[in-house]
């Protein structure tokens, strides 16, 4: 029982709630959001940090007319236990259940999807421009944290900011952290405001130094301030976005309702873009959140009871079980020892790349750039034009924003950057802005590049080591979760190219791709319990994939079928078909298993595979048939 | 002839020269620059603003030890005329001769391929690093437009060189311009600075009011100047880039060599990386260029001669044709009288994609965000959101940057976006940084996605008309160059998913997507007069494609050939080829026509389609095969 939560049932329910009821109710959501999230897993840390934030905003903004548009948007849980969904939050992130980002379907008041970092300010510039347009009058805001304004694209739409002569309003929530600590210019920029150490000493330092002045010190130092523009502004900080020629309002205690809604006021009167400098603690009012917010950015379920706030620091599944990140860890450790040329980079996410332990005993060799995937790779680019042997580590979703300088930086350049991919296939519970299900699609395009697919933990230490001494430019991807340890054994070595063949008998030739190899074997069993032939082949390279391999295959079997975790249009199963009909004689029959051409929802990947037809017995069912 | 120019043969011989010859190899070298533009047409106006600067740094720098990046790249000439290539300049992006971009594999100076905007600083940054942790000392240096520094990657790496903690130079070449005026607020920022309109008024403010002050005045403000180093930086102008943690140089007078070099020897002495701030005048030593800057940025070749420097306005070849970009400028402008929620936006590319003249006509409606195809989308996708019909303009190359954008942004919502993709399949003489060989693999992948490929005027027309009403994110893709006009009449309406027969036979279907049709329909009447029985179908939908069209010419055709202006992989064709082999129980023989797995180098498009086999008499002969 949450006396006053309880009572909001719907969006702007909190403006009947009287101002000295606001600590209450903020200590409910927080003990909602703990509870919640012990049991379904998910974003804790920058979710208690917004909890006055949110609140203040609901109490600003009337919804669904006013426009909020959260970035990376997993700061959102308070914004939907305020918008009527407290009662379905325990089904946050679960298969069928509520989503744990902003989602317009679920609410009107979730303005925009989002999921990925720093599209914020451009998506409200829009809906700033829309509005006039329409001759409208509400009121856009966008909430973005100081982690995703190392974004490029959040800087894109900073610059554009200036030129859109119209009222939006941009809360800067200022916590310090991306997931890990934050890194930058802009970083380094903003903890001189709220430290004081530059800003607010320059003008004291200004103010002293005139106040010293016989006689009419003082004076002149009020006179100052009140003069022209250019000198005045001299007295305020946040003088980095008046030069992009933004108004900056703060920094503003984002714990303190009152002077958050002083603030939004102030800038309403502005007419005119302005930032809303906030200041909030990440994990705040939980304090292990609050001394380890990386840890709790995202967290499994964890024990937890009402009277003692604890975490415990267990999985209530017992113990973590080993995964390919912790392999390629161990990996990249080791193999630094000897290869002094090996560097590693990551986009604001070493831990979750696997990339902390590196990072700790190499930190001259180790570049975390900020949430900025492009400079990323274009960086590496230029480490490996210099004779390095750059690393890139970055999720599937997010290589994404990369697509480009893969292509046009390293791959034009036949450069030997090698790319981590992490999360490559369904990654289930973050849901459709995370999957990542496109990079067989879009990496296959790209001229120069090897593509490579190990199928467990022995072929991924493998692959890193081929990877490492190929000389062009190499990806390796590999899925969420713990490592596969496959049956077989007297594995034949990576050779350029090839594909392998772990089970050749004839009729049925199943290749799979990586982490569809364990369900391919399986299914492999089944058939021939079935009374089927069944050859089981090993991708490996997704580019250049076997084709001398699928030719032979050709000659004695007559279906050729292709599994793995990526939509159809691009995926290696579609390459297959179109080689098999190009260049392959007789009719081969070919069934290509991969995922649907549309955006795949949150849920556990076990039960996302079994909807789409990705499970052992989906594939049985439908080759027999 | 030109005395001193041809004095220098190789890389680092202007070092021999004495200073007071400058200004006489400057005049040399920037007739040399109009005369081999004038014939091979290229970038002119960007090339005559950078002569100094690029003499200046080829004074400072050793090659090939020291590192010079040129962002973009397409400045590069002068770096090309001092570095050997003067008697080869005059194959200025022919087939076979010297590249309009910089290009490692064409001489060592060329330190890294570009091509793309705002990738120098990245790349820079990884030289630099790489250098330390070789134990080398050379210098690394990035020259980057004040254009360039609007894309997001720009202020990625500037957000990230502030922990650099190393040695490097990045010279702002500021000469107001993108392509066409430049925008934003680091655009006006930079322009404060420039003008003395805000920086140094608020110097010179300071100083005024410090030195009213009775008796001591100007012993304050020198005391101040030497005082604390926040105080310092008052009287500096750039606080903008300190406050990103670098040190700022200027602005430097980017036509004068020695100033040029003292602010090289400045930054040098700092050991941390510096932007020195340069202004450059485009066009510079041409009236006509420097009058026009946007019209001399890229040219054909004109009329020119030694004596006289004039440019006539003239295209060699006389008149221009009627392209695509002029018909969708014509739609727009027209189109926009009626439908008050069309709203355009361009990526610094107004003219080049044809809405410099709906941009006059509907100020309010139109949007150049600056290089920021990332922003463009994505605030495309909030206009969308907020009821308006964006359109976003953009060349197919550079659409690459939107990639993530497009698919998280706009299609996971499912918003009305028309992406009008300009410059879709080979573009000829910028080469290999530019083709659009791509978009069809990487638009292909993403779920919700509509593509349309128009295969002349009149289908173009209809292709903007659908696009608009579809309410679902649409691109229209069609290629550099003037329309074809198809000698078909009674062509049908276009509906969705659907591909339209044009000559309907029996055997052989030829399927054309878009630019490529003229030459299907030639091969076709080719193949007819060899004896052969062809239909040709233009495929006008990519995706979806048309499934039920293909089953249906299955039957009766025994071959199912596509055309098409993309790499292999991800092709129309590969996904035609797939779809057969999984769908139709019969062999069917397909050929599949695309661009090779490759980079594909500059020349004129006609040139680059015969070495593919994407000309009428390859595809011909090898159908016949």
């Amino acid at each position: 029982m949450e006396q006053l939560l309880d009572n909001i049932v719907k969006e702007n329910d909190i403006k009947n709630f009287y101002p000295d009821q606001y600590r209450q109710l903020a200590k409910e959501i927080r003990r909602t959001l703990i509870r919640g999230v012990s049991r379904t897993g998910g974003h804790l840390a920058s979710n208690l940090g917004t909890v006055e934030l949110t609140m203040a905003l609901h109490i600003y903004l009337s919804f669904p007319e006013d426009k909020l548009i959260w970035d990376v948007g997993h700061q959102s849980y308070t914004h939907k236990l305020l918008t009527g969904r407290k009662d379905v939050f325990c089904s946050l992130r679960s298969f069928g259940g509520i989503s744990g980002f902003p989602k317009i379907a679920e609410n009107p008041a979730d303005t925009f999807n989002t999921g990925h970092s720093s599209t914020s300010l451009s998506a409200a510039m829009g809906f700033a421009k829309a509005r006039d347009l329409n001759g409208e009058d509400h009121k856009v805001v966008a909430v973005i944290g100081d982690g995703a304004l190392s974004g490029g694209m959040a800087f894109e739409a900073l610059n554009n900011a200036a030129e859109l002569n119209t009222s939006m309003m941009i809360v800067l929530n200022d916590n310090k952290m991306s997931i890990s600590s934050n890194v930058g210019g802009m970083a380094n920029y903003l903890g001189k405001i709220r430290t004081n150490k530059s800003y607010n000493r320059l003008k004291e330092e200004l103010e002293n130094a005139l106040d010293k002045i016989p006689n009419m010190g003082k004076a002149i130092t009020e006179k100052l301030k009140r003069s022209k523009d250019s000198i005045k502004r001299l007295f305020v900080p946040g003088m980095l976005f008046e030069d992009m020629g933004l108004t900056y309002i703060g920094p503003v205690n984002g714990h303190n309702i009152n002077e958050l809604l002083t603030a939004f006021r102030s800038a309403e009167k502005k007419g005119e873009p302005v930032i809303v400098h906030v200041v909030t603690k990440k994990g705040k009012g939980y304090p292990q959140a609050e001394n380890q917010p990386a840890l709790f950015h995202g967290v499994d379920p964890f024990d937890f009871t009402d009277d003692d706030i604890v975490y415990h620091g267990k999985l209530l599944n017992g113990n973590k079980p080993v995964t390919y990140t912790d392999v390629f860890s161990d990996w990249i450790r080791n193999k630094a020892k000897y290869h002094e040329d090996i560097t590693a980079i990551s986009a604001a996410m070493p831990e979750g790349t696997g990339l902390g332990r590196f990072a700790e005993e190499y930190p001259e060799r180790f570049f975390d750039v900020g949430i900025a995937e492009e400079h990323a790779v274009t960086f590496a680019a230029g480490l490996a034009a210099g004779g390095m042997r750059p690393i890139v580590c970055l999720y599937s979703t997010f290589l994404q924003r990369a697509y480009d300088q893969i292509l046009h930086d390293v791959c034009i350049g036949n450069l030997p950057v090698v790319f981590i991919v992490d999360r490559s296939g369904l990654v289930g519970k973050d849901g459709e802005t995370h999957q990542g299900i496109y990079d067989i699609s879009f990496l296959s395009s790209i001229p120069n590049l090897t593509v490579l697919s190990p199928m467990d933990e022995e072929e991924l230490k493998e692959s890193l080591d081929y990877a490492i001494t190929l000389g062009k430019p190499i990806v390796v991807r590999y899925p969420k979760g713990s490592v596969y340890s496959n049956p077989f054994t007297g594995r034949k070595p990576i050779e350029y190219g090839k594909a392998e063949i772990l089970q050749e008998e004839k009729d049925i030739a199943v290749i799979g791709v990586g982490s569809m190899m364990k369900t391919v074997i399986e299914a492999a069993e089944d058939l021939r319990e079935a009374g089927k032939k069944v050859s089981v082949i090993n991708a490996r390279f997704i580019k250049p994939f076997d084709k001398e391999c699928i030719k032979q295959l050709c000659k004695n079997h007559h279906t050729v079928v292709t599994v793995e975790e990526n939509v159809c249009t691009g995926s290696f199963g579609q390459q297959v078909q179109s080689f098999i009909n190009g260049s392959v004689k007789k009719k081969i029959h070919t069934i290509s298993f991969t995922l649907p051409d549309r955006f795949i929802e949150h849920g556990k990947t076990d039960e996302l595979k079994e909807k789409y037809g990705l499970d052992t017995n989906s594939i049985v069912e439908r080759i027999l048939k």
